[in-house]
């Protein structure tokens, strides 16, 4: 009886809505050297790591049991910025249960989800705090900063045992990018895509 | 190919992160009158009722497939008051599919989630906003709002294909329930509960 409850117990744990940090956990992070060939622009990334690597993003991992009867929760903070043109992103991911969805809530910033599936398709929704976006099953995400001063933060889930799948973005490219041109975010074809 | 695109498509909608409330959709609203004899305190809650019903809790349905691989999320707004000593709360259920995880995330307000097993174990977590709760599979659970004043919020996401039974709490109650006493939330005995 004793292992039953530990095994189901629940809890709470904070991330705050304005900066999307927990107290009590240490977030993964991303740095701009985890980045590298992500970017349309090698050689503004490698200008900005010889001044010092940067921090690009951040998130939690909660260590919920990968079981397709749970859920795995967390924030998503991507620090304001550019490479050459391009903005601060995630790497972004298909799950490797490809047909399993994903919810994310806004709680603060401006930024971009932009969703592609291996037959081409490609989705883009914006999120300004309070939106929530519906991410469908089949669908590669990748979260994008397009403010220049603010972190973009966002409230995910998705079944645990969804997996990650960063490899085939990794190798492949997303088919689009968001660059800034004439101080404005605007979709382009990815020439990098394989 | 247009049927399948129509099928899989993303999409966005705002919940107010102060009100809980979408621009874009009705809510279901639990009156009072939905409510009878799931207080302890009948005749506190047909006094009320005498001068008019009132709604004691609203939430976002948004019709996602119910199927294993989708999620179904919304909000629930839990507006301040109590029936005699008892603060307004949700009806409460288990998921049908009882072994299914829930998560909430408080944005608003101040609450408990209390949850219950069909084996007697009980687990209560108070909400704040940024507060965000791990809902075990196999546990009911109810949201009670404390504020005398303000509407407890909560972001809520589980698999789609959980289902709701609320038979099962409208039958034999909550082994506890959480009322104010002496200005303050108290959890006791469910002299009702069958």
């Amino acid at each position: 009886m004793g292992i039953i409850m530990k095994k189901y117990k629940s809890f709470s744990i904070k991330f705050s809505l304005k900066d999307g940090h927990s107290p009590d956990r240490i977030p993964t992070r991303r740095m701009l050297s985890d980045m590298k060939g992500m970017y349309l622009d090698n050689e503004a990334l490698e200008s900005i790591l010889e001044k010092g690597d940067l921090c690009i993003y951040e998130f939690y991992e909660l260590g919920i049991p990968e079981k397709s009867s749970e859920l795995a929760f967390g924030t998503t903070i991507i620090n304001p910025g550019k490479v050459g043109d391009e903005y601060f992103m995630t790497k972004g991911h298909f799950h490797e249960k490809l047909e399993t969805a994903e919810i994310y809530y806004c709680t603060n910033g401006h930024g971009y989800l932009l969703m592609e599936d291996l037959n081409g398709n490609v989705e883009l929704q914006e999120m300004t705090p309070g939106v929530s976006v519906y991410v469908p099953p089949n669908f590669a995400h990748r979260s994008i900063n397009i403010s220049d001063s603010e972190p973009f933060i966002m409230f995910f889930v998705f079944r645990a045992d969804a997996g990650h799948d960063y490899k085939t973005i990794e190798t492949k490219g997303y088919r689009k990018l968001v660059i800034e041109k004439n101080g404005k975010p605007e979709i382009i074809d990815n020439p990098k895509w394989k």
